[in-house]
């Protein structure tokens, strides 16, 4: 029997990580083998390339070569992490797929969405979540968050947390049409409430995959 | 008016170095002005990700990652190097470009080149070649000349190099066909004849664009 593929999309802020954190016990606790990965990322390659994308170079990437960057990271992680756990069984929990390259590259910078799907199906290979938890907060809420994450860390906003408020307002407004044409797959969570209610609408959706 | 925009491809060990650096001094003496690039690599960033494909990693690309890695550098380079250069009518030598894609990643690995060519299209953003010198050599002649090279510079065989018998014969194939499918583009060059009748070739077929 094959595992599941779960992923979490949303803004930075949304609390994808406390989430995934979470599930990943709540599975565990129900005897499930959990495997918890992130994009871009989840492999030394991915990791490599994850730093070209995120840190500032003096020539940052072009809309182009940073969605192909995402991409090439994507099929090394599918092809060496996330398939091979998923025929053996185990439940994978990833921080973003693809999913956040339609709304940050289609609807955050206006490459075509078609598109998009097309190059990214190159790149999995046809791997479709069996779920996506989008975690919808107003553009505020995760302002305030990631502003409250960086004076703790002691760290500064990277480029793409950098983008303008009109930026992240598409953004929201991609992730919620892409929920609306596949309400099977998406589950959407309003993460501005309490995080005892997230988790639970949360495992309430996931406890219908067991 | 603008640059013309000539590529060099073939075989490792074909001589593509040695006749870019001729024909750079040949279109100097004749008044123009000359950029030389290569691919991958041309920018910081896609030095870095040529590093990424080339060297040996605990988790070598897979042949997606692989390709979508060399189209990142390509529209990088594209974006920030080829283009504003022929703008400003300055003539572009490109060590590989395009036609290594569908050569190495086609030809030789078996992607499909149409689907290749879909992919390519979207990091080049429709830029093609004015001019493509083909150098072709027997897969002997460019082994010797490689494992020279390797003697001399004292390295060893890098993955790509490193390939079998096979998949250089697929690769020569793929070169020659694309050719022969775009005769107004190509310049085949038989490389295996001295070094001074090679460069006379090329320096004939490049004066039609002067």
């Amino acid at each position: 029997m094959t595992g599941k593929f779960i992923t979490f999309e949303g803004p930075e802020g949304g609390g994808k990580s406390t989430h995934i954190k979470l599930l990943a016990d709540f599975l565990r606790s129900k005897g499930k083998e959990v495997l918890v990965t992130r994009e871009p990322g989840g492999t030394r390659l991915a990791e490599l390339i994850r730093s070209l994308v995120r840190e500032e170079l003096e020539d940052p990437p072009v809309t182009q070569s940073e969605v192909l960057l995402f991409l090439a990271a994507r099929a090394q992680v599918v092809s060496n992490v996330i398939r091979p756990a998923l025929e053996k069984g185990v439940w994978v929990l990833c921080d973003r797929f693809s999913d956040s390259t339609f709304a940050y590259q289609g609807y955050g910078r206006g490459v075509e969405v078609d598109l998009l799907r097309r190059l990214n199906d190159f790149a999995t290979q046809g791997l479709v979540p069996d779920m996506t938890v989008l975690l919808d907060v107003p553009p505020e809420v995760s302002r305030s968050r990631l502003l409250a994450r960086q004076a703790d860390t002691n760290s500064t906003a990277d480029r793409i947390e950098q983008a303008g408020e009109d930026f992240h307002r598409r953004l929201r407004e991609g992730f919620l049409a892409m929920a609306k044409d596949e309400p099977q797959r998406f589950t959407v969570v309003d993460s501005s409430k309490e995080l005892e209610d997230v988790s639970k609408n949360i495992e309430e959706a996931v406890l219908k995959l067991l």
